[in-house]
């Protein structure tokens, strides 16, 4: 497998099961034990299908019985968890009752510095709304202060930090307050379109940008970003899919660096951004990412192409009622199309391939240097010392261009 | 991978949950997937663990919860399976409810014959005792008849069937009635302590045999078995891996026989037992649990071997109610090391070893044979021309010798 030897972690996983389809624990498990990861799942939802479909049935678990499924867990000892990870809760007692989890097992773990991890991705909406209740919010600020990371998109960042990101000097503030208001060590903000001429945050930009930053002992950010090709489709359960494979990368890092047994997991003050252990493991993500959504992009243009050549075949719809059912079988059929394919593309999760491509670079925390820094990385192809290679320990890193 | 290439399999999985451990689902989804099958699963229970460990807290899904989310995926046009395999169902209700789900899959599929098949794990006891209600045992009688192939153990047989099973001849019998009342074309029975040299069912016996059958048109029995070693310990999920492993190498052994759109993947009369895909398919999926279930076994006389240390420098208990509290957590620690290894061993499900060493014989239906049989099998090296070669198409089979 490439990147370090990803050791033995045990995993409580805590969100949403699917019966058809690749989001939340559905995603995550399979992901997490591909890369040999042994995964105990608590399922907050039991749902047919993502909401992407626009209808789905089943049933919400109820606060009561996430906590009484981790109780029974504990009276078995049957709680020894390295990592915990959380996604999509449903309700703020849910968030509640999650919450009293991680500080369970974080009370557990006290006198074993860096024996347990929580990596909590606060799903509570995009792109500017929310698909959770509102009370949900406010219970995710209560609950944040006891994760070690936490992984929101760009909606989310701004919810929990209560600041507007607009481009990078809000950026590398959202994630100081985050930092230092809640004590969170790493933060990774997941999706951000950021155009790499103006450094503004832009809806017409071509391009994806992850930011992450380990703290310093003083909470002041080590910034980090990677810049990723924008596919042409929106795929569901890709944030879980993220957070999924970057247990395993960020703990064979950490790992790595000799980091397993640091309160948090936290580098020490001299390591620079781009050598961060998050760093390198969540170069080693997008690389299995980029593989994975662009052969589910082209196996779901084939699909798509299949459906259209026999839609074409058949009759004109006879009345509205009938047009209105074979549009929404059209828009059914276009987005099971568009389920990731992970499965069958288990070596891509496992062996990321083009890694070099997605070199993690300085972020300026200034953005005053972002337009001479971008061009040059653009202006031709990248210089071997420039690059962070991840295959060895001794690791080469880049720095920003100055 | 070892046998013939699995092919693009979607299957419907209905089983149990656990949060901890590998049993039901929580074993079948990973072990299909592993093997390139997409999984759709719907949870009977919703449990923390299994039953072994003698406590357990969580719920049972109700009936009409299960067919809910069926109706869910049908509803988004997400019901196109070609495989279910059904397993512990915890009520008569749930049992009646999975089989109007496998009736209307059946039903859909009514115009394409084979592009459909009900595997049917009828999970009820073990050993002389249910594990469900009473009630449960008619209800699997009322489906069966749905069913494409049934994977009962002994006991499970012996109440489908009405035949008691002392030895081969009741073996036989009891395959025959399921073959001949319920119309089951495909029949395995899993885990048969049958002594090779007297031909009787004893608990004596140091091997488990699985007997199984794929019916000819006039619905008589074409019987083979396959034996192996008894591991010296208990594990939880075998049923669940056997029939998880089962499906991928059935459907890639009905796939090279060119059987896959023949109705209920029926060989034609002409194939000998020992040459049926499901002779096939058993082989590869006993090869790969049985270097499965020994890793296990190893990893888990390590754990033992540490947790006795550390008991052994434990103070004595101070009196019997902590004495209770030592034995009970010495119990739990021992069930829970002998949790199989599924998740590091992912490469023994794919590639499964010595497939030579579990060669399918033909059992011969009047037991009259048995011994002399055995002895011969027993006296030596198997021959070249004794084998089933598994790994090329043009598959060498045995017959038992007469």
């Amino acid at each position: 497998m490439a990147g370090p030897a990803i050791p033995e972690t045990r995993v409580l996983a805590i969100a949403s099961h699917v019966v058809h389809g690749y989001v939340g624990n559905t995603m995550a498990t399979f992901v997490m034990q591909s890369l040999g990861c042994e995964v105990s799942a608590i399922n907050t939802v039991n749902f047919s299908n993502h909401t992407a479909y626009k209808q789905f049935k089943g049933r919400k678990t109820p606060a009561e019985e996430i906590t009484e499924l981790y109780q029974g867990l504990k009276q078995s000892r049957l709680n020894d968890f390295d990592v915990m990870l959380s996604g999509y809760i449903s309700t703020a007692e849910a968030v509640e009752a999650v919450g009293k989890i991680g500080r369970d097992l974080k009370f557990e773990a006290g006198t074993k510095p860096g024996s347990f991890f929580w990596v909590l991705d606060p799903v509570m909406g995009d792109n500017g709304s929310l698909y959770v209740g509102e009370d949900v919010v406010p219970a995710y600020k209560n609950v944040i202060i006891q994760a070690d990371m936490i992984l929101p998109n760009q909606y989310e960042a701004e919810l929990l930090s209560g600041v507007k990101i607009t481009d990078v000097p809000s950026i590398v503030e959202a994630i100081t307050v985050l930092h230092k208001t809640y004590f969170i060590p790493h933060v990774m903000i997941t999706s951000l379109r950021l155009d790499s001429e103006t450094g503004k945050v832009t809806s017409e930009s071509q391009t994806l940008t992850v930011v992450g930053s380990t703290a310093r002992k003083d909470q002041t950010p080590r910034l980090f970003k990677i810049t990723i090709p924008a596919l042409p489709l929106f795929f569901s359960g890709t944030g879980d899919m993220f957070a999924a494979l970057l247990i395993p990368r960020f703990r064979a890092a950490i790992t790595s660096a000799s980091l397993t047994q640091t309160q948090r997991w936290q580098s020490p003050d001299s390591v620079p951004p781009t050598s961060l252990p998050l760093a390198h493991a969540a170069t080693l993500v997008l690389a299995s990412m980029q593989v994975v959504l662009r052969k589910t992009l082209d196996a779901r243009d084939v699909e798509v192409a299949e459906l259209e050549k026999r839609e074409a075949q058949r009759k004109e719809p006879g009345d509205e009622e009938e047009a209105a059912r074979m549009a929404k079988d059209r828009e059914l059929a276009r987005t099971k199309a568009a389920e990731v394919r992970v499965v069958r593309n288990v070596g891509d999760l496992r062996e990321p391939g083009e890694v070099e491509r997605f070199r993690a670079e300085e972020l300026d925390a200034t953005g005053e240097n972002q337009v001479e820094g971008e061009l040059q990385s653009e202006a031709g192809e990248a210089k071997p010392d420039e690059l962070v290679v991840l295959k060895s320990e001794g690791a080469v890193h880049a720095t920003s261009p100055e």
